[in-house]
Order: structure tokens, then C-alpha cells, then sequence
């Protein structure tokens, strides 16, 4: 985990993550790349404060399962990165982001997979600490008020990767089925129209109906 | 553009973008996949209707290069996709939500990169289209009120994969070289700090500054 990151390692990652397609070609993401110890140890001091408020939503066997999960590694990684999107980038009139404004935002959450992706290629693993005051965080990373903090990851070589999550492995959720999460045409058709038995295959409007899951 | 696209493949497809990390390993995309042409010409209709506007925002030249580029592929397309984010997914508590409440529209555009990912390693093109009402669009695919659109995707195969972006060719924007959004330690520091001659190294708290960009 200590192993430090190479800069043509570091660059070939982040060039990876500035090459995901952006609405509009907007690449409205930025990086802060952080190496040194005292900049970690008042992001860390961030993350306790905030985890300390988190685990207080559990009780009982969850509590103390919560408490034993390793959720950052923030100043044993030898490389922190803030992943951020700058939200006026691109002037007032943005190709395709008139009718989705957080266009930018999803557009900045493809460039960290593509990120992670790189990162995964390169024997690389990267956390990603969310269990953070975004406002705070800001003011450690100097990051200006219209800027957005988006992510703030963790990156460091490890031994092994897992061939599953670690949540899934210690019991805390389960994986959904993939078949439950793929509608047909239209939402809650979750059998192909063609494997239906004398169901008139679904066209058209529909209402919104029901709570969604 | 037309050539269908099998069942297997859509299926690894997706199977891809089930795998990406989720915050509190939450899952909470859903995938609604299109391939009737009448819920195709419903939701092209949304966009013609969206586009016009969007397009009256350009004058001159720029008007011009706007109406000539391809900004969607809805008909053609064989397979469009939805992709969805249930927000009430996982419960009230979600590990590591609790401070970044969107960390479950982050997951999901995660899920996203991961599925445009795939779908190019099958020879695949995508295209997102966010030139919509994505309240217009949960009717035409009836989804629930508490489900939220992230995405609407266009998937084909096509003859080849340009080596830019369509809108860097076309001359709308250029891409910003990586350097420039690589900040060192703080934001601000675009010089790593040992190519910095004589500037002490940037540690601690920062002020937030300036207007970003």
C-alpha cells in the first residue's frame, strides 16, 4: 500500500481519467493531486470527525460490524486525489446540458471510473472516502467556492484484489440479482417481450406508477 | 448503425455495468432497454422538441455548426438504454452517504462509464443523449416518481471509432491540455513541488480563493 506511485504512472492514470467523454466536450474536472503527509492527516482528522457522527446510525451487531470495516486509507496511500468539477466551465450555454444541468457532474463521475479503471490496470487500487464534509475538505484543498468536490480517493498498490466487494464479504449487503435491475421497454417489464406467454408487448405512453424500490 | 445487437452481448454489457463499485454497495441503477420502435419515435419526439430549443441559443456561425452535428442516434440505434438511480434504495442509512447524498447518483454514472466501456470493447458505439425532459421521458418509459433518469444511451455498432471527440473535429470546443487541471497539493499549484524552485511546499489549511473557473 506504501509503494510509491511513479509520475509516468500517476500521468498515465490521469490522462485516462481526462480522456472520458464529457456533454458538450465541457471536461469540467479538475485534480488535486496530494502526496504529503500533513495534508492527509487533516483530511484523516475530516474523516473521523464525520465517521464518529456516521456510525451513531447503527445499533447492536451492526454497530460493531461498522466499526471493524476499513472505509479510507487515507494516510497510508501514498497518493490522495480530489476529483472535482468546476460547474461554469464552458460559458452560459452548454451543448446538451440546456435540459440537464448536472450534466457536468455525471460527466466529471465518468472520468473517476475511468480513473479507477486505469488505475486497476496499472496493479493499482483506489478507495473512495465519501465519509467527508465537502465543505471543509474545500478549505484544507484551497478549492474555490463555485468549484464542486466531487471525490476524494485513495490510491495505493496492493497485495491482491478482492474478487468481490468488501462489504459484500463481510456480510454487510448482498449482491441484486442483474436480472431484477433490467426492465423491457418499460419500467417493471423485467421478462424480454419475447419470453412473455400472450403478453401484448408494452408501447407507448405510460404513467408513472408506483414508489420505484 | 442497425445491425442488432445479440442477447449475450447486451447481457455482458450490463453484466459490466452491475460490477461497478457503489457507495454502501448500494446498486442503485436500474436499466431500462429500448428496442420497439414506437417508444424510439416517443422519446425522438422529446428530443426534437428539447433540441429546438436548445438550438436558439446559438447565433450565426455557431447556429449553423450547431444544426449540423450529430447529436443523436435514437431510431437508428437498435437497443437504446434508460439508466435509472433509486434514490430510497438501501434504506435511510446507507454506509458512507451520509454526509454526500448524491453518492448514489455517483454510482451510478460510475456504472454508466463501465457500461460505455464494455459496449466499446464489443465494437459498440455510445451515445448519451441528455437533450431531453427527463420528466417527459419517466412517462414515455414508465417510471416511477421516486426513480431518477440519469441517462438516456444510444447503442449501435459502427463502422469505426473516431480518434477524437466528434465535437473536437467539428471544431465546437478543443480539449484542454491534462496539465492544466493537475493541481499539486492545493488548488492552485500547477508545478509539482519539486520543480517549484525555492517555493516551500504548500501544507495545511488553505482559504478558499478565487472564482475557480
Amino acid at each position: 500500500m506504501r509503494t510509491p506511485i511513479a509520475d509516468d504512472v500517476l500521468a498515465r492514470i490521469l490522462t485516462a481519467a481526462h480522456h472520458a467523454g464529457s456533454v458538450g466536450f465541457m471536461q469540467p474536472w479538475d485534480f488535486v493531486v496530494i502526496r504529503q503527509r500533513a495534508t492527509k492527516r487533516a483530511v484523516k482528522q475530516l474523516f473521523q470527525k464525520t465517521n464518529a457522527q456516521a456510525a451513531m446510525h447503527y445499533e447492536g451487531a451492526r454497530a460493531t460490524l461498522y466499526r471493524s470495516l476499513k472505509l479510507e486509507g487515507i494516510v497510508e496511500a501514498p497518493i490522495n486525489i480530489g476529483v472535482t468539477c468546476s460547474r461554469q466551465r464552458g460559458g452560459r450555454h452548454v451543448l446538451g446540458r440546456s435540459t440537464v444541468r448536472d450534466t457536468d457532474v455525471y460527466s466529471t463521475c465518468c472520468a473517476i471510473q475511468n480513473l479507477w479503471l486505469a488505475a486497476r490496470a496499472e496493479g493499482i487500487g483506489v478507495g473512495w472516502v465519501s465519509i467527508l464534509d465537502h465543505g471543509t475538505l474545500k478549505q484544507v484543498l484551497g478549492i474555490p467556492r463555485p468549484v464542486k468536490v466531487l471525490a476524494y480517493l485513495c490510491l495505493g498498490y496492493v497485495s491482491a484484489f478482492a474478487t468481490q466487494p468488501d462489504l459484500e464479504t463481510a456480510g454487510w449487503r448482498a449482491r441484486i440479482p442483474v436480472d431484477q435491475l433490467i426492465h423491457y421497454e418499460a419500467w417493471g417489464n423485467t421478462i424480454p417481450a419475447d419470453r412473455r406467454n400472450g403478453d401484448a408487448p408494452h408501447e407507448g405512453l405510460h404513467e408513472n406508477r408506483g414508489d420505484g424500490k
